[in-house]
């Protein structure tokens, strides 16, 4: 996953990308980037690691021009290495192009193929690197067809943001599986357009949220104000359910819904299929924190528990961590969350968290909470099992390694050592979005799924996905500094 | 404020030093140390900033030994330099000796004044240091006894570890000001003690907690194991109760009573003292993340109001944030805490925190949830008005920067644009404390204030203290590398 | 200018080609690389300034392999950037390839434009990146075949070694510019072959000189050991005279004549055309250390002279140095050179230099000279004036900042304020050349002309010059980290 | 060995220092530092390596002031740390001070013991700390009080500047062991005097030498200008001759003698002395460069032979070298110096060096010679066979390292390898500086002799030593940041 933020129009335009991305930081936290203008020239810098840690005063004020794209970056496809950090910037024949892409596209591959066949040089492992050459080398004159000609090329998932000396090009592919909107903001000298991944990063800048971009929408800001064109063949458009469920942060609204309110909705729907039977006198919700908080306080309201804070996560967590020769028990989560025992001990707790990947951590949090005296330990989560990998643009790991691909309901609470496991239904999810999207209109459940992307847990993908390696295994070449 | 932590008989004392000071991190960001022994040497390492920051693997490695202390700062009495960085470690006439203090000695210049004009020479600005030049000096041969001797000279607050080449010695001061807990650890080659500020440090190492150090205990930790001696004169314990309210984890026990519990306590209290009058059909109870989660959900529990996460905070924000010259509303608020818009549009927000200081973050929390639609806000306090500065150990302002220390509770109210402002009283505070340390027992209302230092709120300082600044004006000499 | 090393078939490739480079880091200092290959992958490493500084043990450890190739680069066309250090390495259809360049290509803007406009995008401003766009779009299947024909669409000076997973490929341009020479070392394992700028650098690494690289020769060394073919159409061999005069090491041998032996003639030969009149008894000759050295020596010697160190070279000057506000006089060259006033005051002093460019730090000198006492100073310098720039791999000024381009030697004389200025004759030059490369043999002056590049001394250029900027007005994108 | 550098009525005080300490660096590379006063404050910085690479334009900048005193370390006792760079500073009850030391205290570990005992605390293991303890504890009032008396107190050698918030306070040993010399420098303000290890340094800032720091003398610099005392007991003077062989800069001069023509005059002396038998025709002299040049001109000039570049001086050797795990032969000095082989093969060759020390580099170089082509190698040495440490502030190793003090010349010949090896004589020595010193003057060879310390030739101290270790076995603590 990713997060891009554009602004167009703006004197200090680097330093509200800077806290643009900020505010978009819990979408990538490998690498960041702007790449600025001022109508003549671009300017960029990107750094390994957080947005605050890679930008000095200097570094942004290298960054002129009343325009700017920015990118953090979570390490998908590629690897993790500077020159797969965004924005990716060029000179070709027809002047400088940068752009920031959150997604990944599924025919990469087989571009890249064609195109080094054809005598193109590579300079990263990023699947985002075939978009620019497919642009540098289309017949077309305006940048915006050269960039539709390129586009029209690939398939999967793209939001992404192109920026060139005159224009800002935001572009959402046809199905508009990662999110992307847009906004404004007045300042002294004018109005300034901006665009995001989540509204959230708007409201630190004290923008205005003006609408999403649609799928198979290509939006030019240039001197005149944006224009918009759909240069694709339609499709129905599949936004990404997964992001109300974890990835989206709770303050943002993506298609109009409050994303906090579409996880309380998920633990009160959990709260239903998934009750807590017995005696609830001794009974404690949980949230794994922070992600897990606003379906626990859903699910504790609609079951009429008491919500406690069981586990106090820490906030001085980084990376890196040197562990000690002898083990530790649970120390991998225990560095992150601690055990709150005085709201645990000989309790019955119900632990809500919004997914399980691999169920190794889960595992680790309900041994910590028997060692800390939690009588029985039940896990609820608050969206289906996760059976598939996803290939639009989020970091899932393979089949074999998601646990509930490869177990049962039942194997899965044995592993997790709980008393009972339940997770909410695809129905159920999908229902309690749409609910919010339009509150007061009871949804048709069939029309409710299928308004989205849900193959993470269905395998039901709408584009078709080639997971074959390049006959040319690469990278070879293993470049440092 | 600052935190300690020691282990003597663990063959990776140092390791265990680096977590156990990283779960204390919440008290004290500004510098890391470790000193270490092997029973024949000291090693030390100290840097700026967080534990995990500070220390590589290497760093880790070139302290061995199975005894060592460590240190986090808390930027107080002395400035930010690495000469100010803990433990501070020196060599005598008697051997090595290493020290961790938490607290603040208040004839510390005056002391200093009597050393220097024998010629003592001072390394540092930390009060901590004239320790050393008094046991230095002590005529006694034994360490314990130097010890004994120089910390009958100090006054104020200290809870201090030590350790020489042979022990590791725990002291705090008659009062008890600053927390101090012992642990044990179980491993492989035997059992090793453990003393820390906190007992939430022991949870992440797997060790035991096993009691506080008594006010006035002097514990020495040798081959032989703990023992105790009681070198000062006896006076009244007085444990601070601002760490119940703020400073220490939730998950942490001080005098045996729950963090997490107490907090829950005082905010059910609030809720009783300063309940919300009027309609409560729109009516929401909101944290100020994280330190206010626990009084919110005991104050919507009291009072019947849904507890809503309205206010979501960065884990993202570091000490440098990098400021565009155009002026951004709430800029400084913003970048922390972010409106969650879908629960404050509309509704009269009830915002409980857990002390005020100088009211500017409160004034800004009240606009920006104005701006994001809130139709009354209501601020409760789950402590008394801040009105005095604190002489032992905690960095607060001096009075004319405490808004309660200049303004009567309406000017605050009008300063801080809220529709009703509450605090909880002295006597709220102290019995709720009370019934969670003793539960069952109905407390009495008196003892129960006089048993903790409350001189934040009250003014009433057990030690008297002097704020003269010595006549030599002292640092004159200004070092950078 | 620029260095280049490269070895085949030795166990320690990598610390070779790092030991190879140190020896040749007075022909570059901006920027060193090396690429090593295990025969499946490149790995590479670049780093800005000197090859000790930019390469760690572990930097080392990662370029595994039995063959490896490295760069110094000296600031020439392109800027200064680690995007244009060299190794150059890429990734394209047919696998992955490093090249290492000592030249210019006089024919790179227009080459560049036209692989533009067909779609290639650059990764650098260096003159370098053409050949490999060249390489990647041949239409013939062996790298050889490939490397031939880019190299036969670029004009210019080249000594270029290029590796693969299979081979080292070292070739020289036609003109045999710039030098190249080929040894071998004899170690455990068996025989590695190395080729290198100069043979200086075999010497520090125990290697054997074999033969120069021969001007339009192209060496492959693969499994089977060398062999060469001549994929160009013939032309004159130019080797560039400057290096004698300047560039190459004094232990070094170009074309089979000690770069040492050839200075030292032309110190005496300097001494027979530009005497220095009148009395003798108070003169002493002094050189510019240490590039003036050896000229100083066959001067005093030829003259009868006392030769002196009149001037004492610090051994520590970097490139950075903070001036104060208030000026000092000469103080650029001050850092470097310190006046030595015991051998100086009082006497005629004749000061030798190698050549003057823009004549400033030489006036520094002389000045520098008569407040330490000198009665006169006369400059001799064993080379003609330099009145043309080098677009062959010397970077020169433009013609407007060389002196001798703009004035007379009178005009210089008395700029330079010194007492008489003479140069050696570019006949001289070339006979004190030709009668070092072959001993014993009187030399044909006009062959002896006509046999080396001397384009900077008479502007008679062997390839064509093309000064025109390309249209596009390269770069526009600027970029950092 | 060390170098010292103050300041005191310059604008620009501490980029002066910064200067002066670059044209010392030769007297020390481990670490650098100045310390400035604006009449009310100190400032300091310090920091490990060169002057260059450890001060930035904003470090200056924080170094305000019209008075400084710097100091570059070469690595003596105490260990390689930047707790012991100087200049070292600190407050203490009559306020700030700093010292730069160069020297050596003969009895640094009785008075650390007696400090020790009365309770001092030090922060350093450089002998230098105990002359700051001596001043602290001074019952004298005025500041060149209490330096007197604390210098009355310390043996062995130190010239030694103080800087105090309103004085620069020059010192030199009753003996004089280790060079002082004062200058002035005039400047748009007014005048200002500079003090220096050398006089090379003033020449950089353009200032002027006035005199050699009389032995003994205490020469105080205030507002007033400066002004001697002499209050030491009197002793016969001691300067150390090994500065002229090798220590002192070339276009130094000391005692009023140009180190340059010392050097020359030694070289003739040893022509003489130790004259090469056999053919001339074929013979060259070769010094290893650059501290054997000044010697092997004068044995060529004497001698009659040619004098030739044989070995070329690497300029960028630097502290640190990757070797390659395979051995190469020689290769710690090919790194350094690399064999001219155009006037080394077939040769009988003379190497002149200045002295030596463990004689493992002499072996080296005679070995590269004889590889290089050498017929014969016969190694002259410009002084007598270095038999005893010097206690006086040069580093040298211990007699068991000392080739000269454990094997005859015989023996050494052999380790060496060499045809032929002589040492100039200690009278030759002494009197080729007595002849320079003053010069038109027959030198009587007893009093040449005696007027200087020669301890390291002849063990002859002038101060009684104790190698005596301190029962206490310093340092324990081991620290690291």
């Amino acid at each position: 996953m990713c997060g891009v933020f554009g602004i167009f129009g703006h004197p200090e335009a680097a330093n509200m990308a800077y806290l643009g991305l900020h505010a978009l930081q819990h979408r990538g936290q490998e690498a960041a980037g702007i790449v600025s203008s001022d109508g003549e020239k671009l300017f960029a810098h990107r750094a390994m690691g957080l947005v605050q840690a890679g930008f000095t005063p200097r570094d942004l004020a290298g960054l002129p021009g009343d325009r700017a794209i920015g990118h953090v970056r979570y390490s998908t496809a590629g690897g993790s290495h500077i020159k797969n950090a965004q924005p990716f910037a060029v000179d070709y024949a027809r002047g400088s192009i940068a752009l920031a892409h959150n997604g990944n596209l599924t025919n990469y591959e087989s571009l890249r193929d064609r195109l080094e066949a054809r005598g193109s040089i590579f300079q990263s492992t990023s699947d985002t690197e075939v978009i620019v050459h497919l642009i540098a080398m289309s017949t077309h004159m305006a940048v915006e067809d050269r960039i539709a000609d390129a586009l029209n090329q690939v398939e999967g998932a793209f939001s992404v943001l192109f920026l060139t000396e005159r224009e800002l090009v935001a572009a959402r592919d046809p199905h508009g599986f990662r999110p992307l909107c847009l906004g404004k903001l007045t300042h002294g000298g004018g109005v300034a357009h901006v665009v995001a991944s989540e509204p959230t990063s708007f409201e630190l800048i004290g923008a205005e949220y003006v609408r999403d971009i649609a799928p198979g929408e290509v939006l030019i800001i240039g001197a005149d104000g944006p224009r918009s064109v759909f240069p694709f063949p339609e499709h129905k458009p599949k936004p990404c359910i997964f992001e109300y469920v974890y990835f989206a942060r709770p303050d943002s609204a993506l298609g109009g819904a409050s994303v906090y309110e579409v996880r309380k909705a998920l633990g009160e729907r959990l709260a239903k299929e998934e009750p807590i039977a017995g005696s609830r006198d001794d009974t404690v919700v949980i949230p794994v924190p922070d992600s897990g908080v606003p379906a626990a306080v859903g699910f504790a309201r609609a079951s009429g528990l008491p919500f406690e804070m069981g586990l106090i996560r820490s906030h001085y967590v980084g990376r890196t961590f040197i562990e000690p020769q002898q083990s530790i028990r649970h120390f991998g989560v225990r560095l992150k969350l601690s055990p709150n025992r005085a709201v645990i001990e000989g309790k019955r707790v119900v632990i809500v968290d919004d997914s399980i990947v691999r169920g190794t951590t889960s595992r680790k949090i309900v041994k910590m909470l028997r060692d800390a005296g939690a009588r029985e330990v039940h896990v609820r989560i608050s969206s289906p099992p996760t059976r598939w990998p996803c290939y639009y643009g989020i970091n899932t790991p393979t089949r074999d390694e998601l646990i509930a691909a490869t177990s049962s309901i039942e194997e899965t609470r044995d592993y997790l050592l709980c008393d009972s496991l339940g997770y909410l239904s695809l129905e159920g999810l999908a229902s309690s979005v749409a609910q919010i999207r339009t509150p007061g209109k009871l949804p048709v459940v069939k029309d409710a799924v299928n308004s989205h992307c849900h193959a993470c847990f269905s395998g039901d993908y709408a584009v078709p996905v080639s997971t074959r390696k390049s006959p040319s295994q690469r990278p070879r070449l293993v470049s440092a500094g």
